[in-house]
């Protein structure tokens, strides 16, 4: 398996198109309305937020995606479509304004939205766009589609990989958008994959349950999980390989792929954390399950007071184990040993859960990098997960202090 | 029952001290180490952080405490005494260092760090300052602990209470502090209490831990439980009542006083979160239980996104919904309705599940006061509460980016 260049485009068969239709009213230049189109019927899954309060276009999508089947996603940002009057109505228009243009069923289409909870969305400025949407559709696409996802995210985020299945190039690429409000359980982001692969929609669907489960629910930005959460999955079958309908070799060079891929996206999403000046890997080894590992990494990643001090690049470890010690997980403080390390070194600060003396100002200097890795080891067992988060910023409270205006 | 004027000392019978002595190296002008001190033996309880990872002290102040009695609290600020090398030693040698100056036995001294965590305490200088601190205590003394205990505090914090049971004048005092990494389940602060009334260990025990319930383990500032948080109750009987030894009249009188003043500490303690300029004050009404309305109103103070949006007075309530959303408990979206509240007036943002057109202008008044109250009301039930929090600000960023400094 490699990664490629590309992102949603990168698989045969399919198009993506983005611009600005006018659902972010503050600024037309800002993209706001992205489309995925597929030459020809595809098997589809999707994931979704596990919050009680679920947007509109969520439940739309659920509804469209019953036969697993799907050719198209139509996503807007700038408008959340949660928590509105006419939301489901609206979600609904939205996908009867591209199905139209494009020659399909509403049921044909996902749907999703990303912005701000509550506000009715402008459905008429997608209806009076999507025709226009269509018209830019290309194979070339990927970056417009990623560009019109993007709320507050810095950075566009692409991905693609290729591999071979029984001889044939298959490949997956996807873009996403996320960089606030992650959280381990499928926190805000969106994510929309593409592949080319021939796989039936019982496969597809464990294969994109499986990648969430390794990736996008081991970030988190802010601890906030947001209403509009959604993973999806597009499957053409352009590839030509035979069709995956089971679990075997096949399947597992898939779901191998499919992983890299989510984990790349996922860590480019906690990378691009709102205001977010350090990218935190926390490894745990030795916990008495893989579980407990992601329970305990989560926890760290998750702590306001381990980010603030990353932030601050102050090697604060009593921190890292605080936060172990309320994750939930029982374990003996005493087996605990904690590294910091990055591009400009590693420093043991903390063995068996006592302090050790340490340079202050080698720390700092390895706590400067952009990349930073937590690496916790204790003696329960085999367990070990990694998950990622960010520092929480003087930026991140500038941004969400006044996000709607 | 009746606020009063003071605090630990407010009791008859309880005299406090608070001196510097060198474990704050960086300010010789702040107060680090606390005493108090009963004329007499008292009945004795305390309640400890539920976080895994547990700070010496409190180990040894167990210990301690098996027997149901105390006589003195002793309390240093500037270092956490947890995972510390020679950390339950120098817990002890600290209580014999008291308890000595003080003629009386280790096991009658309650001891408490608060502070860095994993640097070994320097209890040389608490060995040494001991003598003098013994010679400070006075009746007036409250003050003086109450700065002593202080870490990233900016207001001192005092409560005290009068109430009569069977004709006698009781009082219930207490001193606090804890801005920072308080959360539900007893994050770090520390409180300690004093009262005249003549009761039992097991109903002080009680009394203590139903108290804590409702008040310290209803605040949040950042959702981090410390390995250090502590509360504690000294009753020397002076009063004269007839002793607590059950449930009833009497008790309920007692048990009504403890947590008036323990949720006014615990207000207090929310009010001056690290770098806040909002308390804020969250009651759902309508749950189905007072646990759910517990959890979701819990969920609503420790979202980042909320406290950002109180702190920026951006009236966002879809962050209301959406941590109520994420909290694991389930309902009816459509049955939430949200009213902000402060002195500056009231407005309803949001009912049943979906949102109001409101003024903004007026909302942002509204929110630029320092209390402000998000009123939640729902349809599931008759379960009813109040959390307190505060929104994350810039300066929180700053004190925990570079604390140890």
């Amino acid at each position: 398996m490699n990664f490629i260049n590309g992102g949603v485009c990168a698989a045969k068969g399919f198009r993506a198109s983005g611009i600005h239709v006018g659902v972010k009213t503050s600024n037309t230049e800002k993209k706001d309305l992205a489309l995925i189109v597929a030459d020809c019927d595809c098997t589809a899954s999707a994931v979704y937020t596990k919050n009680v309060v679920k947007a509109a276009p969520l439940i739309i999508s659920k509804e469209h995606l019953k036969n697993g089947h799907a050719r198209a996603v139509l996503v807007n940002s700038g408008n959340a479509n949660a928590c509105a009057p006419d939301g489901e109505e609206n979600a609904l228009r939205s996908c009867r304004a591209a199905a139209s243009a494009l020659g399909l069923n509403a049921d044909d289409i996902i749907v999703a939205s990303t912005g701000v909870i509550g506000q009715r969305l402008p459905v008429e400025v997608i209806e009076n766009g999507v025709g226009e949407l269509v018209t830019q559709l290309s194979y070339d696409g990927s970056k417009d589609a990623a560009a019109a996802i993007m709320t507050t995210d810095l950075v566009m985020k692409e991905c693609a990989v290729e591999f071979e299945i029984g001889g044939k190039a298959v490949r997956i690429g996807g873009i996403a958008k996320g960089s606030g409000m992650i959280h381990p359980n499928m926190g805000t982001m969106l994510a929309f994959l593409t592949t080319d692969c021939a796989i039936s929609p019982v496969m597809i669907e464990k294969a994109l349950v499986d990648a969430a489960k390794v990736s996008f629910n081991r970030i988190s930005v802010d601890g906030d999980t947001s209403t509009n959460d959604m993973l999806s999955l597009l499957a053409n079958g352009l590839a030509g390989n035979d069709e995956i309908i089971e679990t075997g070799a096949d399947f597992e060079v898939f779901a191998y792929a499919m992983n890299a891929l989510c984990v790349d996206l996922a860590v480019k999403m906690a990378s691009d954390g709102e205001g977010a000046t350090h990218l935190i890997t926390c490894t745990v080894r030795g916990a008495k399950s893989e579980d407990d590992a992601e329970t305990l990494s989560k926890s760290v990643i998750s702590s306001t007071l381990t980010k603030a001090a990353i932030f601050g690049a102050d090697a604060n470890w009593g921190r890292v184990l605080c936060a172990m010690g309320y994750s939930g997980i029982e374990f003996d403080p005493d087996s605990v040993s904690v590294t910091f390390e990055s591009d400009a070194g590693r420093i043991m600060v903390c063995k068996n859960g006592r302090g050790l003396p340490f340079d202050e100002d080698n720390a700092k200097i390895i706590l400067m990098e952009h990349d930073v890795t937590i690496d916790v080891t204790m003696d329960e067992g085999q367990g070990e997960c990694t998950c990622w988060g960010c520092d929480i910023t003087y930026e991140y409270i500038k941004i969400n202090g006044d996000y709607r205006t």
